[in-house]
């Protein structure tokens, strides 16, 4: 099998992330080209992890032939220009969450793939997190029975910078980080039918005036009428705090942990370990697992683990909370497309 | 000071609870009589507990001029009643929670001790328990800087009998169980403004022949603006899952614990211990400690440590919740009667 | 079945804590007088505890007819006399560990207690914790296989005070601490053939004037073959710290816990909770567990759960370590009474 | 700074995970060639991860001029004659542990090394866990003022091969699994002065017919005064436990963990999670962040971390341990070479 040649747009933050795997721990692949409109920062990076070339054009690096397959990773806003071109390009495709920002633009993102019939795979690291498989498993083993209710938090030990917090940008608080909740909660609980959601600037009073918030709840109502609840924060200042649980007729199944580093200290002030620092530490096996999985794919010709389809059906989740939270008032989840034709 | 005499009025599994911690472990106190209208239920406590005097009738114990005061461990539906007979008797009153199933039969019965001018203490154990108690503390402290979520979580290891279940005697789970998470919600945040309930028979479906829930999610807003959600089920299967949780803007407070037994057993099959198994072994001292203090206050003529407004204002929230499941609609918390007076 | 009338003689710290268990909380059990050589202390605790008769002198409390069993619970150096005594006046007896200082003493108090025909209990609260007892069980069960090394740490947070670490008071560190890991080592792993200990002045100089050592570590071979070991220390500073573990064959059992509060705090500085202050909060219902146990077996006329030969042979094993400690050599635990004879 | 080229002697178990960190994630490094007597698992090993050349004789790979330095991953009664060669091609030498099975052995070895002027660094890769490079800092920092004991427990979830178990190639128990105790013990306690040890077969008879143990109990007097045991088993069958626990004057520091996926089952059965199952998962960093180092180290022109003399420090504590074992008594450690120059 010979080695997929990988093109990375994007090195900002995420992008640094991925570019680092697959510069040196995604075997069977080779990251031979960036790109980032910020030229110096694709010099850099080229530099720092011997890639062949650089360029702060996105569109050279797509008609670059060398290249098999691209990872998406700007700012959602961009993700539909990108991905389009991409598709048209005839690359493979990565495509870092979430899909957009509105769902009209994450249906044409998927049509141009379907047109140019390029493989598309999006980014869900939670699913490939040692933690959420063994749960999946234990959950389809019947250990907890029927599952009833299922709780997700996810709390950043600080915001982004406020720009980044922009609705326009990130699709605000829900959208930003919600949609791994919501993500994880179709993989345990199956489809959301509706959703409940209140939310507030507590803590970082800078927020209003990008018009963001920095704590939420939803509530999850699925269609199996089971329940869910999901809770995030920006505040957490002792580190970085995700949990999930799952509540059944015969046991519960909780995931996530509290303690990075073994070691424990005790003195007179109490028993103290560190907390997680922030997702780096917490999922960095989950990132690589991530995108060694889309390498594996891709040269064996399977499917995409996660489809254009589960982010839009995350994507409605999204839109239906920020909907609630506007009017206060819960909100039905639009049927998916496939729903929708079936209706 | 001389040794409190006491009645006590319902020894189901409630009362003879209290009923063994007034018998052997509350200093100052003394047990003199027992009243329920199973008098079989009556005498054989008493007789157990080497109780003077028993009744089938609570009238005949109320009678009795050679008691201070009485417990009324009754069903929520006679508390109205017997506490308005009680205050009429000249007892100090110490009821068990839920004040009552409604905002009417409360203010009559708050009215009636008034008006009788006697000691009316009402049952909310977690405030006495170490936990519960440390984390006011902290949160006091400014450990955690400004609390701006809260989350509450009930959970029963398995239903009561049926017909206890029925909201007509009970006032269904979310009075049953959530009073207890409305009580300490307000301890730590302050006022709820308004809240919005969703619910189901996930677990049991004989919960629906009595009109009863068996899970629900009611999520919170304070009047700080700061944000809860309380989780509460009736199938924890492995045990009883009683946890409290305060974010704030510099930190967290977590309550609660999941290992009864100080032993854990490693084998091939895993890490494994015991969990706790009811409300008696997770808040034996907290109940001991309420009792107590209810002795203590009595005796040196403090005032009650949670009144009757603290139990109208967990009914408000209550009956809120309630309105909010059934109409699918974020409600208003009725406002207190001093905050409508005021207003 | 008549309540039994107890009396205790020795009020310091062990002995108002029996006290206080007997007084408030033991069923079927009067605590109707106490002596202590210092008669404020006999004075004050008979005035709080509502106890009838106080004495300065132990010999008037023995000459009391109304009296059925007496708690022995003076300095262990004096254990020999008053337990003599006390059988010679036909009353039941706890004793407080160690039964002695030397096995000629120990002899003879059993000797005594066997020719007067007198009830004879010794203390060892261990043997009444859930944890332990719990680990008891699983063993007995087969759940890890053959036990085949033990371990068993106790630390306290701070010395007692200096007069009272005098070896000829005590015992020295290992008497006054390791007893209670010898005897829980025999209850899980059978009697111990040989021992080996080191031990040091490490953390408190002062200890160094009264010869006594803080902190020691014994190696024990049992006579199945199997091992262990126990660490002692008097300097744990962050608070009370009591561990057991067994390693079968099959499997582990760990016993212990090291959070008291069921609260945790996270911030910045870490994640944090409490200890375990120290053996009143770790050990309360293991004593009360004992006396009751104690009062119990009286009164059913069953054998004592705690034998004078157990405590026999944590003496020997003490002493043991004690030569062991001096002479930089293992040695051998001299055989019981039973074994000498049968050889 | 040019790309360091390496060639690995042994791809045995330990062998072929040294070999996978160098091929996939030590940057700077470039895995050139690999030899082992079973010209098969060279073979094997090189196609797998695209190794250039193979052989199966050592000789030749140390002939290869293009190879700056070795992994000398050989069984430790070999370690003497490779190391010397691979000393007298000029190679840099990386030899794991232990250094060899006699104090005569190892002192060749350095001196070969240190004749030839190569770089030598030995392997204990504890030294660079997060957990006990954490706790290191820690005890520096001064968080439990004066370390005064230290306790080591490493077992093992089921016994080596027979043949390995055989002391005349891995040198027993002691030498194969508590160098690392002994090593880290000596990293945060100073040196050892005196040891005792017992030890037998307890889980595995079959150990008897090579002459090995498969537990035991070493306590260690250090040159401090400080005190300290080790605990070695074969048997824990849940999996495998790792732990250092350093007591100070003022707090105690614990390293370890005991749950590998971050995920908790609770049912009515308890409340369970995995272990860890055995070395790979526990220490993978620890060996990778070891084998950076080595590279970092020799690029650029630093002392190697661990040395040969600590490797015979830690050979000489276990030497002293089985001779204790042997002989029932405590044994002297043999002071260094510099120690008795000094003298």
């Amino acid at each position: 099998m010979s080695t997929l040649k990988i093109g990375l747009i994007g090195v900002g933050r995420m992008g640094r992330m991925y570019g680092q795997y697959l510069a040196r721990r995604a075997q069977g692949a080779a990251l031979v080209a960036v790109a980032d409109q910020k030229a110096e920062l694709a010099k850099s990076f080229a530099a720092e992890f011997e890639i062949p070339r650089w360029h702060s054009n996105y569109q050279d690096l797509l008609n670059d032939g060398g290249i098999d397959a691209v990872l998406v990773v700007t700012s959602t806003s961009t993700h539909k220009q990108v991905v389009m071109d991409a598709a048209r390009s005839g690359k493979a495709i990565f495509c870092e969450k979430p899909i957009a920002l509105t769902l009209e633009d994450g249906r044409e993102m998927i049509a141009s793939t379907e047109a140019a019939g390029v493989f598309f795979q999006m980014a869900f690291q939670r699913r490939f997190d040692v933690g959420y498989v063994a749960a999946k498993q234990k959950l389809e083993a019947g250990a907890i029975g029927e599952p009833v209710m299922f709780t997700s938090i996810s709390r950043d030990p600080y915001p982004p910078p406020l720009e980044f917090c922009d609705p326009k940008v990130s699709g605000g608080l829900i959208a930003d980080m919600g949609v791994h909740d919501f993500d994880v909660a179709r993989m345990y609980m199956g489809e959301i039918r509706r959703v409940h959601a209140i939310g507030g600037v507590l803590a970082y009073p800078e927020m209003k005036s990008v018009g963001d918030i920095d704590n939420a709840i939803v509530d999850l109502v699925f269609q199996s009428g089971a329940m869910g609840v999901v809770q995030l924060s920006r505040n957490a200042a002792f580190g970085y705090d995700i949990r999930g649980e799952i509540w059944g007729t015969k046991g519960s199944i909780q995931i996530g942990y509290y303690r990075q580093t073994p070691i424990v200290t005790l003195t007179p002030e109490g028993v103290t370990h560190d907390a997680v620092p922030y997702f780096m530490e917490r999922f960095e096996n989950a990132y690589l697992a991530q995108i060694r999985n889309f390498v594996e794919h891709l040269q064996k010709d399977l499917p995409p683990s996660i489809t254009g389809a589960d982010a839009m059906a995350a994507l409605r989740i999204t839109l239906a909370a920020n909907l609630s939270l506007r009017e206060h008032r819960p909100v039905e989840v639009e049927a998916s497309e496939a729903g929708r034709h079936r209706a």
